[in-house]
């Protein structure tokens, strides 16, 4: 039997899950949920409604598992904990300091409402995790690294956006090449933040905006940009749309870590993504997780679960035997 | 309390396995078992007996996992049922394609005596399956691909060295750059044995051998040898032991894959390892791999598990909340 979606918020996010189903033929899109008038939402998948966000009780009892599409900033606090309660659910909150807090908000809605959840399904975080986590479980004796980029950043894109005389804008982070050749090495440097990234911004200015102000207001923001080296292009809203369109992202998890009598042997683990659409792949991954969370909710297992809960062979509507003869 | 490990056969893995239970604190080497005559097996840890492979009974309620360190052709086809009837155990087995049988032997033997049991725990088997497991759960429509090298085969070693007139010789599996480049450029290109990795050997002849005769015989030996661009240099034994004594590897493992409406976005997934000692890393995998076997044990969850089977969580002595707060 097919696992019936629901998708609970229509952005990015929410038209790469519709994507990511289509891809995987044990699941069927159920319902779109949407905080916008219903009828003025087109989604891609022919005779499935679209619904208004409100009316989501409706659909207890016709959805396998709620996929949430929302921020994490006001949308997901909210709405993980609420939907929980009707449904199993999973999201990608990805406020790091705050996932704690969420988890254990998450974990008691779902309980209480008998299903299964999981929380901060994704890349970072999400499969980034899950690899800082199997590389230091197998090098106790070592250090993490994590880069970001070559990539769009939504946040500091918005960031630029905000400033007085900026039309649009686009920023990139930039892992330093140097930095990741340093890790490799064995080396385990101790790196600043300016060491690592490089922020790389195209900004379209509104006609007679002080281009200096604009450059100067970015490169000096604290927290967004005044701890890294930036460079400010400015172009035209034609070139922004032709070369910047897209949402690349990615990033590296590399552990280095010692091993032997006299810890003489170096060994290094790299993960790494390269990625032309960020939400798109965000939206494979916990399409992946759906599928564990519709089994973990089948073998009666409630409440909130993260990645490292999870045995991989949930991930996979294939056979285990069928995995075992040609991954293992 | 600590987990009592035994070791099983006391090579460059079970070294391995002493030196990697020093990096664990919940762990303790509890008894190393030999075939040979355990008065002349020096060990590197005090006061841990070792103990004639024979007298194993004898160890049973002392033991909580057994790592077994035998080799694949003959050794773990026997030891590892047999001794998953008296202990929880974990091996390494690396025949590919007895994996399923071997597997099933285990199984059966591990819920006969009631333990927990884990094949096929290294890094290829291990990781190396986790990572094409997750990256082909993650993106469906693509294509895997597994580069071995640079590092020292043992088993082409060995070939080489049964050549009349060989006296030593290490042979190094080297992935071809062009090949990864193209696997990375996500043109998921066909790839011939050829195409993916070169062979470097390093061989020691014997005084008065004929060089060319023995040349031809390595670069013409069916399976290991004549599928592949070989080089022979031949060196002197001083040569052999001062640049070529490490025992080296690893690889990469590539998934690249497509998504969007339209197929119209690539994404790259690589997870290498770069290792200066096959044995060590290997001894590190499989003993984070004992802490599951443990806590399998533990819950009476009895027969024989792969890595696709085990939460992630289980490999970490560290509390979840921890993990969650630091990793994900």
């Amino acid at each position: 039997m097919s696992i019936r979606i629901g998708i609970y918020g229509y952005g990015n996010l929410g038209k790469g899950i519709e994507n990511a189903i289509r891809q995987n033929p044990d699941m069927t899109l159920a319902a779109v949920f949407t905080r916008r008038d219903p009828s003025k939402v087109k989604i891609a998948t022919p005779n499935v409604p679209v619904v208004l966000a409100s009316d989501v009780e409706q659909y207890v009892g016709k959805i396998d598992v709620m996929i949430l599409c929302g921020g994490s900033a006001t949308d997901l606090p909210e709405q993980t904990p609420a939907l929980a309660k009707l449904f199993p659910v999973v999201d990608s909150f990805d406020t790091h300091a705050n996932i704690p807090a969420h988890l254990a908000k998450v974990d008691e809605a779902a309980k209480q409402g008998g299903h299964a959840a999981m929380i901060s399904v994704g890349w970072d975080p999400g499969m980034f995790s899950l690899n800082r986590f199997y590389a230091s479980a197998v090098l106790p004796e070592g250090e993490d690294y994590t880069f970001w980029g070559k990539g769009v950043s939504q946040g500091h894109s918005d960031a630029i956006r905000r400033i007085d005389g900026v039309a649009d804008a686009k920023q990139y982070t930039i892992p330093v090449d140097s930095a990741l050749e340093a890790v490799r090495s064995g080396a385990a440097p101790t790196l600043t933040t300016r060491q690592k990234h490089t922020r790389e911004c195209f900004v379209v200015a509104e006609e007679g905006a002080d281009l200096d102000r604009i450059e100067n207001e970015i490169k000096t923001m604290p927290n967004y940009f005044a701890d890294y080296d930036t460079t400010v292009h400015f172009i035209t809203a034609e070139e922004l749309k032709r070369d910047h369109s897209g949402i690349p992202h990615g990033g590296f998890v590399i552990r280095t870590g010692k091993t032997g009598a006299n810890k003489e042997h170096n060994h290094v683990i790299e993960y790494s993504l390269k990625l032309d659409s960020n939400p798109e792949f965000t939206s494979s991954v916990i399409v992946a997780f759906a599928r564990a969370v519709n089994r973990l909710q089948s073998e009666g297992n409630f409440g909130c679960k993260t990645v490292f809960d999870i045995p991989p062979i949930y991930l996979s509507a294939k056979p285990a035997s069928e995995i075992v003869k040609n991954l293992l």
